[in-house]
């Protein structure tokens, strides 16, 4: 049993979303109290620091509806239904950056908002990226431009809240530790 | 107007609960097709990175339902209604750890899920800590425990999933970078 378990005694679902589900658990509480918790259920994402052969860092703008307004992040894409992460890091960069490679290592995996939500994020590497012959299409409902900044550059971008999410943060604190982009 | 704007049509509110609200944007996007967009309203939230006088790290262990598992996070909380994020991180210090501070550094802030969610966390830096003369009290629901431990401890625990969030372990790459915490 985990530390402080939290014992479910009702699930409600209120929404059942293309990608992202809502329901409401009602628990029993270590000191025997109930409660109710909020939570989303998300199928898991991937994201990618992609270094070019110049050691620049390869970004995607896009339009977050959730933020109303665009900001730059690394290459990332949720988990299709089945799809193992390496799957969809590979499918994600081809389809985001019109790179490919055969090389992604994963650095780490981490939740995002364990407070209410189970969305996994794993992060891959790689810095042996080769242009795809034939672009690769995004979803229907997807716009993003990609671009490649050095590690000074980027910095500077988050330092002005162009660059404003956790993933990205983190590739830039690994990127500085690991020291090998421009 | 941001890049790739997608505008509002329609916005459907699913749930409106105690911590988030769910809504259903229909959108425009920039081809003029349209689509729906499935998004949460959080209300943001604190992280505090904290070293003891011996320069170990502070964490708080703690049931997440959205898990089914314990983790060991740094101490977090959400903003109240209002509040300003650093008051939210000294009450969430001294409730969840015993220790008080005068100094709060704000480090960075970033959206934890951009892609469905506006959860925005502001991250602090304290190296100077005092214990309190009389502990806080946690939120009725709330049950957490404190430890202190080494980086190389964080580290080891990070590597088998029991710290597994985004800002700790950005908190621990910093740490890392900064390179004072024993």
């Amino acid at each position: 049993m985990s530390k402080f378990e939290e014992k479910t005694n009702h699930t409600e679902i209120i929404y059942k979303g293309k990608i992202i589900q809502l329901q409401v658990d009602t628990v029993t509480l270590p000191d025997g109290q109930t409660s109710k918790r909020e939570l989303i259920k998300h199928p898991g994402a991937v994201a990618i620091i992609a270094l070019t052969d110049e050691g620049k860092i390869v970004f995607v703008e896009q339009y977050r509806k959730a933020l109303e307004k665009s900001i730059l992040e690394i290459p990332a894409g949720k988990l299709e239904s089945g799809e193992k992460p390496e799957v969809t890091a590979l499918r994600e960069l081809e389809e985001e950056t019109g790179y490919t490679t055969d090389r992604l290592n994963l650095i780490t995996s981490f939740y995002t908002s364990p407070g209410f939500a189970d969305e996994l994020v794993h992060l891959y590497y790689t810095d042996q990226l080769k242009p795809l012959k034939e672009a690769a299409s995004l979803d229907e409902d997807e716009f993003v431009e990609m671009q490649e900044l050095t590690l000074e550059e980027a910095e500077q971008l988050a330092s002005m809240h162009r660059i404003h999410d956790a993933k990205t943060a983190y590739a830039l604190l690994y990127l500085s530790l690991k020291g090998n982009a421009k």
